[in-house]
């Protein structure tokens, strides 16, 4: 007999709370979300409060030289309009079209024998994310409107908001017919590992964070993981690549956000470019104020030009093996040349975190071979890897962006939260059954024709 | 440094044979199917010399009582037209669309930037499968078609013939553009155990086999793992089922092959049936020579029936609990009486292992919350679960039948071997740069106009 642990509990609380949703119109959850809003509201000022308590203890981790000023500043609610597009991007959330019920696949095997594959939630969902605590709220809206039950674990650094924000999520379920209990918040790492025993009850884990927490959440668990992981995103300038454009892609994807997982970690220049291209982008880099660091060919590309770069000596450097696996996340840039296009999709697959690579490039043939060969989520041809985003992307709004190859990849909207079932109905006299059909005399023959349905017609 | 293992150096030969296989065009994937099945036909005179030697050998553990006669029987390619439709199974998925290249989503971002979800292989798959040697075939002709490179590992009852399938199917790829190393077998399990460390070159794990295989992978790697595993499937009679149905679609869904993992295995009786569905219901399964497992309630409704059923005490007896979580895979079925649908949902949700459960009603709101409720890849109304299988839905083939609900679920054809990437091309004079985007004077908007195609434009 299994023991009921505190987490087992939850484990269950959140399976059943799936389990009766089931049996709920998608518009009760749109209902919710919109209670949702309305109750966040009402509590802003305790929830503020709780915030400022947050930011308080991280104030005295910062002092004392544990915890980085940047993060400090994401954990504050109260900041700009950060409350208010929270509350909005509930509502948004809400009036997104439903992801679950539309029929994907829909055929007629035998007369008044039809089946019909149509979009589901996937069940009960494990979110482990890091810091800003209005990632509770994203999350659970998403959840709600997709249909899934869920587990959230936000960063200890905003566990007193993210209590608050959680108490007030619960209270709104509980005057909807959603069960209270379709979105808890655990506060422990321990919660979370015996969660991860507990693949009876929990469907998928979404970790959002580095690489390391990624790896460790599969290493411990049976559930099946969509990672939301590191970019080391990379620029490929090939041998045929405009002047302006290398420049433009190349600055925007390393400058326009430094710290986001879609900027440029490392520029690949083909040999060729080495005279020409290299050194005006280097320049353009430069006065971006970015530090490179460069393989031997491109750092002597730079140090014989005349007159030198003015911050060559301050901001050049001799690149080693692990600048080429650093996701910098700051103005830092690693730069290698290479040979051949062939070459730099090689170093791409071998060294990208198959998130986002571009290139840029004139020849069609090249933007061709380059997308077909990079074995990444995103493979862009003279466009800067920043546009890696599901509002960019225009999916409204987006769970996290995925580095697995599994059910969602790249940026992953309410789709990524679904999966399908099958549903075949019989309206036949007798029902239907399997030994009626096969080879030889009186027996059936499958239909297989198409059914034209969005939905469900029943 | 890694080490160069046997399992690292085949692991990367599989990684390698993919990237390179990116580059060709999907008509070349099929140009090597049709060279297999040829090779296959040219060495068809050794492969069924090394089968026979297998079949010597599993006599001898046959005589042993260490095996199965009917395990032995699933090893002979020579029975029947096994080897023909072996061929001909190649040819068949040969003919089958490009489930890659396909356009999924597309959208003009802005002027010239355009975005397209198009799928693509998932790169290199680990399948690993239990005594039939002909999987061995089926497994690697879905994995060429859908562009993924593939390791496999059989049974070893069958390892004789796997090993002279897979040089066939190597010296035929030897004869195409395709690397030999697209498809390469391995005979131990301590191999499979270095593969699941690699996750850095292996993307997807497919184990078919028992509950206990599956979850020993999913247990031993971070790779993301498609298992197909046991079928626990339910038949569960309504208040409303009409007789003549429950009747057809227990029988079928109990005896048309009771080996199968689509078999029911335990059958639910609405109460109010006891003595009215169900006595009919069980007199058609004695007479079809099936055990039956009764709870205390549908056991007194036979045993007071008038005249009880002949062979009710050879063949009816009192369930244990562990009835209905067995997957009996024999004419046994475990039977149990439940108050409402509500009550059999829940138990639905609780026994099965969420592969095929079916409803007999009459009754449209019945169907519709047993179809919302049960969270199995198949819910059936009316119609024997034995209808849950890749040719009968109309896929072509199948891969197996999933029972996780992330990425493919039930059936899985050529679309379950398939991922997406997304492609950004900017045609603008510039290149595109997110720093022009955004709130504010001389900022641009997103489009996100729909673009309709098929598939890439370039």
């Amino acid at each position: 007999m299994e023991e009921n642990t505190p987490a087992i509990a939850i484990a269950k609380a959140a399976r059943s709370a799936f389990e009766k949703s089931q049996l709920l119109l998608a518009s009760e959850r749109v209902t919710a979300l919109h209670e949702i809003r309305k109750g966040l509201e009402a509590s802003k000022d305790a929830i503020l409060a709780a915030n400022k308590q947050d930011l308080e203890l991280a104030q005295v981790e910062v002092d004392a030289g544990r915890m980085s000023g940047s993060l400090l500043k994401r954990l504050d609610l109260n900041k700009g309009d950060k409350w208010d597009s929270m509350l909005q991007g509930v509502v948004d959330v809400a009036n997104l079209p439903d992801p679950t019920g539309r029929v994907t696949y829909a055929s007629e095997l035998d007369d008044n024998l039809e089946l019909y594959q149509i979009t589901c939630p996937i069940g009960v969902l494990l979110v482990i994310f890091e810091a800003r605590p209005e990632v509770v709220v994203n999350i659970a809206a998403l959840a709600i409107k997709s249909g899934n039950a869920a587990i959230l674990k936000g960063g200890k650094e905003s566990s007193n908001t993210a209590v608050l924000l959680s108490q007030a999520i619960q209270r709104a379920l509980a005057r909807t017919s959603l069960p209270d209990t379709y979105i808890q918040t655990i506060q422990t790492r321990a919660e979370v590992s015996s969660l991860l025993e507990l693949d009876r009850y929990i469907d998928l884990v979404i970790p959002r964070g580095s690489n390391s927490l990624v790896r460790n959440i599969q290493n411990n668990t049976r559930i099946p993981v969509m990672g939301h992981a590191d970019g080391l995103c990379h620029v490929y300038l090939d041998e045929s690549a405009d002047v302006e454009k290398a420049t433009r892609v190349v600055v925007d994807s390393k400058t326009d956000y430094p710290a986001a997982c879609n900027a440029a970690e490392t520029l690949i220049v083909h040999e060729a470019l080495l005279q020409s291209v290299w050194p005006k982008v280097a320049r353009a880099l430069l006065e971006a104020d970015v530090q490179l660091l460069c393989d031997s060919a491109t750092l002597h590309a730079l140090s014989t030009l005349s007159p030198p770069p003015s911050n060559l000596s301050a901001r050049v450097h001799l690149s080693t093996p692990s600048s080429y696996t650093t996701e910098h996340l700051t103005l830092t840039l690693s730069v290698v040349a290479l040979p051949s296009l062939a070459a730099a999709v090689q170093w791409i697959n071998a060294h990208s975190s198959h998130h986002t690579d571009a290139i840029v490039t004139e020849s069609e043939e090249a933007a061709s071979l380059f997308c077909r060969g990079v074995d990444s989520a995103g493979t862009f041809v003279n466009a800067s890897t920043r546009f890696a985003d599901g509002f960019r992307y225009g999916f409204g709004t987006e769970v996290g962006i995925s580095t697995g190859k599994i059910h969602a990849r790249g940026p992953v909207g309410l789709e990524g939260l679904v999966i399908y079932k099958y549903i075949l109905r019989s309206k036949g006299e007798q029902g239907h059954v399997v030994g009626e059909f096969g080879v030889g005399a009186g027996k059936k023959k499958y239909k297989h024709a198409d059914i034209m349905a969005a939905s469900l017609p029943f």
